[in-house]
This record gives C-alpha cells, sequence and structure tokens, in this order.
C-alpha cells in the first residue's frame, strides 16, 4: 500500500545563494503517522513517538533541530530543514515543490492526484552545475571559486536522479526526466525519452518518446522513438491524454487522445482530437467515420494512415505488444 | 538601443592545448567607442580613453595588457586575449569566431547581420568536459592528470550557457544550445527544443522544437515537441526558414517556408516549399492549388492535413496563440 | 586492414562497487597476434613473444600482471583486467561484453559481425557520474564523500566518449552515442542524432536522426533531424534496417525497410515495410502498387507522399546529395 496521506514531514537540506535564498532541498527522511519512514540516508528514524510529536506540534523540536544538524552534517550555504505539509494545497514555497515532487519520484503518490498549484511561481530558476544548484546571476562569482564550472541545464525543475534513483530503472540521458516524474519498476527511458514532472509510467514500460506533464502510461506500453504525448501546459491542448496498458506508438507518431488498452498507433501518424476517422471493422469495410476524440479510451484500435488514399482509420487490433524483457530487467 | 556596429574589442582568456594552440576564448568585456561596454566580470571599465586609443590604435597596450593580466588572473594553459575586430569581415581565427558568437548570445547583434564566413573553419573541434575543453588528442592525458573526466560534447562549438547565460531565460537541457543562439528574455527551451548559433528568437517564446543555423523566430511563437525547421547548412535546401509572431508549429511537425504571423502548422504535419497545398477560404471552399512556397510570410494561415482525402490545406487561421505566462516568468 | 579476427586479448583496469563488483572496464591495449596492437594509452607494447605466450597459454602471468599493475597505477577502488576471448561466442561477463563494444567503436569490427548475444545481461545497471561510474545503490555514500555528484545516466551503457574518442568525428552531443557506436572518420552526429551500440556509419556520414542497434548507415548519406531507423530491440520490426551511399532521410521521416544507393525519402514521411506504395515511372505515369518491403535495397529512388491525393509514391531520384565539407572536416 501506498501512502498518499498528509500532514506529512520532510527533513533534509537546501542549498542557499550568496544571499541565503534557497535553490533546492534535499530530502532525507520523509515522515507520516501512518506508514513507514521513507528514503532514508544517514538518518537513523527519529522514533514514532517524535514524529506524532511534530504532527501534532507537540515536539519541542530544537532538540531534534540540533541532533538532525549535527546528523546532516551542515555545510556552509546550506541550511537544515524540517518542513511539515499539513495537507494538499496549493504550492506556496520551494519546500512544498520538493516535498510533493519528491512524493511522486518516489512513486509514493501517482501523477494527478497531487496539488501542484503555484509550483513555477514557488521553484526559481536554477543553473545546474556540475558544483550542483547555482544562482544564475552568480555563476561567474562561484566559477571564479571553482574552476571549471559546466552548466547543464537552467531551469526550475532539477533533473531526478541527482535526486532520486529509483530501483529497477534506466535513464539513458538523465537530463531528460524531470524530478517529479513519476517512473515504475522495469521502465526503460531511453535517449529519446522524455518525462516531466507529474507524469511518468504505471508499470513497467519502454519510453523512447516524450510524456508531457499529466500523462500517465499503462504498464506494458511501448512509447517508441520521437513520438509525442500532447501536454496541457502549453500548445492550447485541453485534454489530459494518457496510455492504457500494452499499447505501442510507433516511433514519431502523436497522440492527441487518451488511448485504452492493446492499441497501437502507427509510425508517423499524429492523432489529434479533432481529427476525422474512419473506422473500419473487422470486414474491412467502413463503418462510420467519426472524430478521433470520440475514439478516446476504446480498447483494441488500430490508428493507421492508409498509404494510398491518406485517411486516417481505426481498426480492431489483433497484435499484442511484447516488451524484451532483457530491456527492462534493470539490475 | 542595441549595438552592432564595429570595431570591437574583446577582453578575455584563452585555455591553450599542450603546444600552445587555443582551445577556447571566454570573453569577460566587450568594448566599442560609441556604446556601453558590455558583459563585464570582476573587470573595471578602462575608461573611454583607452578604449579610444585602442580602437585608433593610439594606444600603448603594454601596461593595458600587464594591467588586465593582473586582473585576470591568466592560469597556466591559458592566455590573455586582447582582441579587435575592425569590421564585419570573414572569420579568420578563434578569436574572431568567439567574438561574434558573443554578440549574438549577448543578443548585441541578430542572427543573420553577422559575416560568419569561414567559421567552421576558424573552430577546432574540442572535447568539452568537466574539465573545460580538451584537445581531443590531449584527452588520455588530461584524464591521467585529473581523474574523472567527462566528456559532455565533441563540437566545434560550446555550449551557450558555459560562456553566456542571458536573463530571463529557461533552458532544460543545457547541451542543446550552442553558443551563438540568441535567446529574447521570456524564451523557455524545453528538453526537446534546439538552437543553433546564429539563430534563435526575437521575443518571449516556448522552443520545444529545432531551430536550424539562420532561422529566426518571433515573439509569442510555440515551437512544439520535436518540431523541425529546415536549415540552409545541410540536407539541399536554399531558402531561409522564418517564423513570424504569435504563431505555433504542432508537436512533430516541419517547415520548409517562412512562416507569417498568426500561423498555425499543425501537430504531424511537414511543409516543404514544393508541396502542392489546397488554398481553403473561410466559406470552405477550395480557390486554389499552390506550391507552398508562393504561401511564404503570409500572415493567419492554418496549414492542415485533411484526415480524408490526405490533402495538404491552407486555411484562414482566426484562434490566437496564447503562451502560458507562468512558463516564461524565468526568474 | 581491418581486424576482426579472435583471440584477442584486453589488458585495462575496471572500477568496481563497495563490494568488488565491477562496475565498468577500461581497456589501455588491445592486442592480437596476427595484427598491430591497438588503442595504447601510456603502455608499452610488450613484445610480440609475450603476446604469443599469452594466447598460446604459455606464457607465465604474474611478471606480466604486476608489470601492468605499475604502469597502470591501480588505485583503490580498480583492479587490473587482462582478459582473453578466445572465440567469437556469447557474452559471459562485463570484460568480454567491453572488449567487444571497444572493438565496435575502434571500428575494428563493423556492426552485425559479432556475436553480442547475453550483452544485457552481462552489463550491470550503472550511475554514470562525473565522479566516473556508480553503482546505483550506492550513489548515496558516494555522494556524502564526494559533495557534488552530477548523474549523467542510469545505464547498461556508457556514453562511447568516455571510453573512445575517434578520429575526425564530432558528437555534438556525447550522452546520445553509446559505447559501441561504429562512426567512420568525417562522421558528424548533431544534437539530435543518436547511435545505439552496434550499429553507425560505414563513411563520412551527417547524422541529425536516431540509428537503431543493428542499424548501418553508408558514406555520404544524411540522416535528417529527428529522423527514425526502425530497430529490432523493441517494437516488433524483424527486419534489419539499413541505409546506402548518398541517401538524404529528411527531417522527422522514417524508415522501416533497407534502402539502396542514392534514395530520398521526404522529410515527414514514415515509410514502413508493410506500406502500399504507388510507383510511378519516369513520365509520371503510376506503373504498380506494391508492399515498401518490395523496394527494399533497390538503388534511385525518392518515396514522398503526394501532397493532395495523400498516398506515398515511390519516384525514380536523379537529385544527388551533397555533403556541405565544413561540415565533416572535424579536425
Amino acid at each position: 500500500m501506498k501512502m498518499n496521506t498528509f500532514p506529512l514531514i520532510g527533513i533534509g537540506v537546501s542549498k542557499l545563494n550568496s544571499s541565503g535564498v534557497k535553490l533546492d532541498v534535499r530530502y532525507h527522511l520523509i515522515l507520516s503517522q501512518n506508514e513507514e519512514f521513507l528514503n532514508t540516508l544517514g538518518l537513523e528514524h527519529p522514533g514514532y513517538e517524535v514524529i506524532d510529536g511534530f504532527i501534532n506540534q507537540s515536539h519541542d523540536s530544537k532538540d531534534f533541530e540540533k541532533s538532525m544538524e549535527q546528523k546532516l552534517c551542515i555545510k556552509e550555504n546550506h541550511q537544515l530543514i524540517i518542513h511539515k505539509i499539513e495537507e494538499d494545497g496549493p504550492i506556496s514555497d520551494i519546500c512544498d515543490a520538493y516535498l510533493k515532487l519528491y512524493l511522486l519520484s518516489l512513486t509514493v503518490s501517482q501523477p494527478n492526484t497531487l496539488n501542484l498549484d503555484g509550483i513555477f511561481g514557488a521553484l526559481p530558476n536554477i543553473a545546474w552545475t556540475n558544483h550542483g544548484p547555482v544562482d544564475p546571476t552568480e555563476i561567474d562569482l562561484v566559477r571564479k571559486e571553482v574552476g571549471d564550472l559546466v552548466v547543464r541545464s537552467l531551469d526550475k525543475f532539477p533533473c531526478m536522479t541527482d535526486y532520486i534513483i529509483p530501483d529497477g530503472v534506466r535513464i539513458a540521458d538523465a537530463s531528460r526526466v524531470r524530478l517529479g516524474a513519476h517512473l515504475s519498476e522495469g521502465t526503460t527511458v531511453m535517449h529519446e525519452g522524455f518525462v516531466n514532472f507529474n507524469a511518468g509510467t504505471l508499470g513497467a514500460a519502454m519510453i523512447e518518446g516524450r510524456i508531457s506533464a499529466g500523462v500517465v502510461i499503462g504498464k506494458n506500453s511501448d512509447l517508441g522513438g520521437g513520438c509525442s504525448t500532447m501536454g496541457t501546459l502549453s500548445g492550447g491542448n485541453e485534454v489530459k491524454i494518457s496510455v492504457g496498458e500494452d499499447c505501442l506508438l510507433g516511433a514519431n507518431s502523436g497522440l492527441g487522445i487518451p488511448l485504452g488498452n492493446r492499441c497501437i498507433v502507427e509510425a508517423g501518424l499524429y492523432i489529434t482530437g479533432g481529427a476525422k476517422v474512419e473506422v473500419i471493422d473487422a470486414s474491412g469495410e467502413t463503418k462510420d467515420t467519426v472524430k478521433a476524440s470520440s475514439l478516446s479510451n476504446e480498447d483494441d484500435l488500430m490508428f493507421i494512415r492508409n498509404s494510398l488514399t491518406g485517411a486516417i482509420q481505426c481498426k480492431p487490433n489483433y497484435k499484442s505488444v511484447i516488451l524484451n524483457e532483457s530491456l527492462h530487467k534493470n539490475d
């Protein structure tokens, strides 16, 4: 059973810029009243009594803080964070934001189950470097101090693998998976794959295409190289896209409707919700012409573009997708 | 008012290989007679008298060099660079090349306004590592010295963010923006975005597709995930592509003609210049069939592929593109 | 003359996790009886007598090991590797795997000529960091030791350029070329390019698209931005794809059949093997309608989608592809 109930407390460390502004939060322990503790790193579980005390705000936090500071060896320009989220409201600061992104990437919370309103405003834009997060306006100062400084990303979100490495997952190019991605065991994200925050896989899957924010992919599905799932953050689409189980999106294809189970979209074909589609029955006859959006969430469909007439067609799908096991035994 | 007038002087530091060959140039100060100084880093403005002296070649440079060497703390295997470009001729060496790439990325000069002839020949191929630029033939020697050496790129151009971090810009995967990219404030380049040198945005824009060399994107436009703008460096295209303001290129689409303002290219559709296009009027009637290239630079067009007939069609566009503000407040 | 004959001996160093499990192998010398030694780094050739001794298993290896250990300065958590492959059987361990991946990336062996069965099982999943390979389960321990730790990839295969930098090759984003890629001199892999292991180019080529495992590209060919070559590891395709010489795959196109020489696939068009294609003769008449797979390996073809009828068509190709020389002089 996975935990998704607040209140929660996260204990960790934040790196600060030269003015004391928080650049990130690395949580080492996430605690809740009714569940086991998560993500321990060099931190003993402080005991349920202490946790209960915190949750109920009856605990003297000074001693606990002192002991945590010692255990975490807080360095210069860093700060101990003990952050509590009472209930799942909008995000009010960077500590909130990171705690919820952790819950997603620890696969404790599923995409689209947390309130992430305000996350862009709460997260500062950061230069992510080989010397950790740096305030972009201080990059030249830091370069003077440390010497060779390589900027990997200039973004509000860090790469997930710099904070959390899930079990049984491969991510060939770690730059392409943001903290807040939800990757289930057995998932392989190839070089052309991409997973935004609040998005991901619900079981073992092969991801060589792009999973936009809010999009979830069912187990045993295969997103071909360069395929697109339409997002809702930019570009005007308002329908949340998803992919069921045992589906295949072909290479360079695209998806603008939620897909059921055992569906295939042909390589190179982009299905937008408004596209008119010829529905072909088992005997090969055209039964009807409908908007693609009306086929949302239906199972056992195959979408192709007829290579002689140019029409987008939807047929019954009899093929099944079989993942190559050796690509998903990620130990 | 932006400066684009020569002569210019750049002051900086070059890293050398073991034979004294320049690997890069990091400029700390760029000076012109009639404009303010740019991109200062730990360098005081030397005074207009000194600059005038340099520009007019009447200045005794020895003292100035000495003082610059001190201020810049030139390390071993590095060399002070004081480089002047008299007028905008072809590129003759690495110092020329970097100075012009800086002008572009500092958004002082717009793409396609500088003479960049000879830039490929002037730039050596470099292994860009976590220990700075390395001569590829010396990589094993350097690894012996420094220990863990990670090669991020083997290319003539560096990543822009290792030299310049523009204000109000996000670049999710910094590997994908070359020095010489021109990114205006409010631009967000997502993981699948790419910006070549001598290319970029003229205002706030969402870039999830590829901006080829020579291509410029107008303000408030949105390049969807994986979309392509046809370049002129390779592949045989000779027409310089551009995108106007308030345009949307759908995910996985492609553009082989210059686009006017308020235009949309449907997700998954590639418009090449030679493609024949049905022109549809406001009443839905086909008015004409024309080559796509004849629609170059026209405003308010929507390009789609009819999903039943397979024909590429061009209709009047009444939708307007609205960028999601929270994605472009990049502070 | 290139070597592809076993037995071979590789001498190098393996990094170990805290339990002594091998994380990688960096070979410094690869030796065979009948060929010159390869890839020397600070290692003298030990003399053919010694090599013969090893190959024939008549040599006392203790002295040799000792001298190699001294020369390679084996550090803590590292181990000397002297590994022999008698004949080209399935891969049984990580030393086998790396030795064969080296042969491919050194362009000693061509793709599809080595037995790579079992390679996924033989390679552990590794966190590739700015401090070298790390066991993913030990990442937090290592971060405690070294401080700033950036994870670049979580994968069984390393990036090629961290082990081998071929002559005359550019790779704009090194994350996208796995060890085991075979890149011939004059090849440029742009940011959107990708090359899997056991795949690559047989001559100078421009790669802005994806070369899947097992796929080879002939000399002077151009893979446009974001184009796809269908692989056989996942997604259900069983035919090994290849591209001949002087071919152009347009941007965002895709290829599901082996292509002959001097062929063009239009930008945005995905050719799957099962697609029906109208074959057009020199006079513009439709001669026939065939499956695309029946055109496999034929020369001088141009594939387009008719932009008015939506039909995929195959015409005689009279255009020739000319690579831009300045992009391939990679010194």
